[in-house]
């Protein structure tokens, strides 16, 4: 016997579908609705009616074999094989994440295509996959931001049983896997969620789509909706941690916010199964809250990503200023976010027309993610170019450095460490029409005041677009890209191999004219040659210093001075 | 030579009009417009032109003599002979606070007329009075909260002059004064801010209008609109605190949020007079964060309104259930408000549909304000009816002694010492005939669902209702009304004399079925029998009670029991 439920707190009847047969669910407290039934079996299909209204998907379907408009598939998780029962993840200060998107991934597109490639991540050096969102969305191709089974693993990617078979087999490798989830808004299209609950509010607006209803009448099962669901991954599917997109975007003005209960919760289960998970969240806010301790008035949220130095390296190494980068640009900009965390720490930003941030204060530099790029800074330019596209091999090198060495967690972007040439352009596959219009208009517009863009930027419904993202491997054997990957890995090894680059301590200095940095972590110290000429950068005297890496051949160590080529990083060992 | 400025972002040309006279502004910084003249001094009449709209008053006008439509009037704050250098506001802790509606409060409704009732409030006991908001409204009656012209005392009481004479005679007197501030939106009659600039946003909503942006873009200058007008308040009227009207509409998600902001600039004010202010804010959100201190990731808000100790008190004694009394009347709820401050403290809410509240915790019970009425409780109801209408004489006792001898800062609503027969109806005097109507409509459904109800309403808009409202002064040579008085002036005079009851330590016991509640508050205790049979209530033995007060000649204790006749409440002094 299964006991189905479905909530729907204004319904005044709910029906059960299983292949023509109809079951009546009862009603119990809080607008819960149930029915223990033996019709029901893992791999059932079956579909619910509210009102004599539907066939709808289960709003908690563990599968949709068909697609986000299709009947839901019943799964008994207790049915898969897990063979982790000793992995423990490694501390979250150790970690180098990569971020991988499973369409685009391999050729095939699918979670056991990933397995072949597991190898090579963990001989990179990486501890971490991040998967971005895998919930079921509409059609077969898309970035998965516009999922609308949340339970539900994307069929096309293969389904439950495949994406179990994946975390246990990163597990089996020794890498940790988390998951990227949306909860601040939901996708239009195969979105039924309404025809059971409140599930949205029109008291606040995302930019995505209706805001979802955190702190009104029945929220406290919506809230539920979503804890249950981050719970599921990380109990069921065995994630390590999930990624959760754009905190920014849910507004919940409760006495406990939607984060803080998640938080909670995930301590509950950490502490009933003996596990360790983490939290690392998405947020524009700039706010320590996020991620401060309960106790502090915190969310705690154990890390949450920063963007701020994403910018001021950009900014500084491409010289863009469109957009948000006109914020940046400085190599002070990029140095406050090595010391601190947030370059917009309460002052005025020209790009939002306003004062923007707080001070970090009680948190840890490792409760912040750093990286020169992830899907959303490549994906959301016109042309999906990546940082390999924008800069010569030598700034890449540099780039990567202050990501791998910086006092963040550093997190890479699929292909990045061998400089990819496959843009990651915006893709997606729905059925409706109107809405692939829709899209595609919006994306133009995003662009309209850059000439000669609007009208070249890739239809997001083509296949093509989705074909073109996809990594090409191929290039791991050019001379170019090895040997890019081959300084990623060393870097990697670095910072696996030394424990100072592990410890938050951070001694910044630069020189905005002549463009140089020095970043002293512990007894590494990593200098870098920003300019266009070589120079020679002041360093301590009385102590001694032994070259670790760099990315040239002409690094000289000198009495008070390292001398090093234009465009050039070198990390060094300093002792006594 | 007086520098006007006015701030309008978006505008390309801003014109100062006087007498038919115009002088260009120039642009500043941050979309401020200024310009130094002599055309204006203390006295003159003027209004704005942006990009040759208008004319328009002043947003930060000090004066509106002719109303919200009319010009704006300037004001030299220095001008006024204040006489209370000496002055310091006592210690909150040990506050009796008044809350006062300047309109209906005496015949004339004037500021000047405030002032010839201080003696009788000081010999009350009174230490602050609360005026509710003074900010220029539309017309000539009203409760004040959809004031336009928030620098500008209201025209109709006494303009600025009058309103500073008020201040310094409370002060003369030894009385405290607050004022009732509305920041989370504006009335629509005569609110020509969006003339100047996008102070409101269309991401959140309120249930009074469009919500104000504090955090999106050119959000620095709003923010700083409403705090200067918190600063003038203190700093040029002299006024000893703020209350700021229903916080929760305040939808800010910016990482320093508005109310934390507004209390670190009113406390660097203090530290620059060498004053102190007090801030309490009305909030529905029973959110903790409000009032706890800024290192603990509040917004160090001094005090926050206790809706939940009002309901419990109300629902017991009236017996009610309609609307949000749902929640309440058990008398378990009641022991929970005055043991811990919130009885929705994180549990489930009928009325909400949702769970509700936090916890208080490292928050004080004087961050609390107890009340058995104000302006809402009564003028929400459809015909004003105050707890003095709704109950006998022997409950208005017991609910007196609970909110005055509660470990919170005790608050009364002008007349509810004497059992005033005047109802607090809503009423309001826009011009615009379709708002009337809408307000008649808006009011006139709000009680839709309560028979023979919602066509007997009064018309917010008649004169009469408005003339209905004001206190009948007279009352008080009653003898009824004197024995109330008289009931409140012990009370106060009790928590004044004993250092115990300004203290926080508070023990409650109750039984639910018997219906007595004991509270012991040091070397006070208090026994109220809300049952309808006199009855024994347990007492502590091997201790000596002294009777300090009791609603009833017939208190006895007898060994370990006190015996109480029905509905009545004593006070006793406990003894070794």
């Amino acid at each position: 016997m299964v006991k189905m439920k479905v909530w729907a707190p204004k319904a005044q009847k709910v029906v059960l579908s299983i292949d023509g047969r109809f079951i009546n669910l009862s009603e119990d407290n809080h607008g819960w609705w149930s029915v223990e039934t033996s019709e029901i079996c893992h791999g059932t299909t079956y579909s619910f009616f509210v009102d004599d209204q539907g066939p709808f998907p289960d709003p908690r379907s563990p599968y949709q074999p068909k697609g986000v408009h299709g009947p839901s598939q019943w799964i008994n998780h207790a049915l898969f094989k897990w063979t982790d029962a000793d992995w423990a993840q490694p501390s979250i200060d150790s970690a180098i994440i990569y971020e991988l998107h499973v369409g685009t991934f391999s050729p095939e597109g699918t979670f056991a295509a990933v397995i072949k490639r597991l190898d090579y991540l963990k001989d990179l050096g990486i501890t971490h996959i991040e998967l971005m969102p895998v919930a079921e969305f509409p059609g077969k191709r898309g970035w998965g931001y516009d999922g609308v089974d949340l339970f539900a693993p994307h069929h096309d990617y293969g389904g439950p049983d495949a994406l179990k078979h994946l975390v246990n087999a990163c597990h089996e490798k020794g890498l940790a896997v988390l998951l990227d989830v949306v909860y601040n808004h939901l996708g239009p299209d195969g979105n039924y969620l309404s025809c059971f609950g409140p599930y949205f509010t029109q008291h606040y607006k995302t930019p995505w789509g209706d805001a979802i209803n955190f702190d009104g009448a029945y929220s406290d099962e919506i809230r539920r909706f979503f804890i249950d669901n981050a719970l599921m991954w990380l109990r069921d599917y065995h994630f390590d941690g999930l990624r959760i997109d754009a905190v920014h975007a849910i507004v919940d003005t409760s006495a406990i916010h939607f984060l803080e209960q998640l938080a909670a919760e995930v301590n509950a289960l950490e502490a009933k199964l003996n596990k360790k998970f983490v939290l690392i969240a998405e947020s524009d806010l700039n706010d320590p809250r996020l991620i401060r301790s309960v106790d502090l008035g915190g969310y705690g949220i154990n890390a949450q990503w920063n963007e701020d130095f994403h910018h001021a390296l950009h900014s500084l190494l491409t010289g863009e200023q469109q957009r948000y980068y006109v914020d940046f640009g400085k190599l002070g900009d990029l140095a406050k976010a090595l010391a601190q965390g947030f370059v917009y720490d309460g002052c005025y930003s020209r790009y939002r027309h306003r004062m923007h941030g707080r001070r970090l204060k009680n948190v840890s530099a490792h409760q912040l993610v750093g990286f020169i790029q992830n899907h959303d800074q490549i994906g959301n330019r016109a042309f999906g170019e990546r940082v390999g596209h924008l800069l010569p091999q030598e700034k890449l090198k540099i780039a990567a450095a202050l990501v791998i060495l910086s006092p963040f967690i550093p997190l890479l972007f699929q292909g990045e460490e061998w400089g990819v040439s496959s843009p990651f352009l915006y893709f997606c596959d729905h059925v409706d029409k109107k809405l692939q219009d829709a899209v595609y208009e919006g994306r133009k517009n995003e662009f309209k005041d850059f000439a000669n863009v609007s009208d070249k930027i890739p239809h997001p419904q083509a296949e093509e677009t989705f074909l073109q993202s996809k990594l090409k491997w191929e290039e791991l054997t050019e001379q170019k890209h090895a040997e890019l990957l081959e300084w990623y890995r060393r870097l990697i090894s670095l910072r696996r191999d030394h424990p100072d680059l592990r410890q938050e301590s951070t001694e910044i200095d630069f020189n905005e004219e002549k463009l140089w940095l020095r970043m002293k972590r512990g007894s590494i110290l990593l200098v870098c040659n920003f300019g266009e000429k070589a120079q020679s950068i002041p360093c301590q005297s009385a102590v001694k210093y032994r070259l670790l890496l760099s990315s040239s051949n002409t690094i000289r160590y000198q009495d008070n001075f390292i001398s090093i080529p234009s465009t050039a990083v070198a990390i060094f060992k300093i002792t006594i």
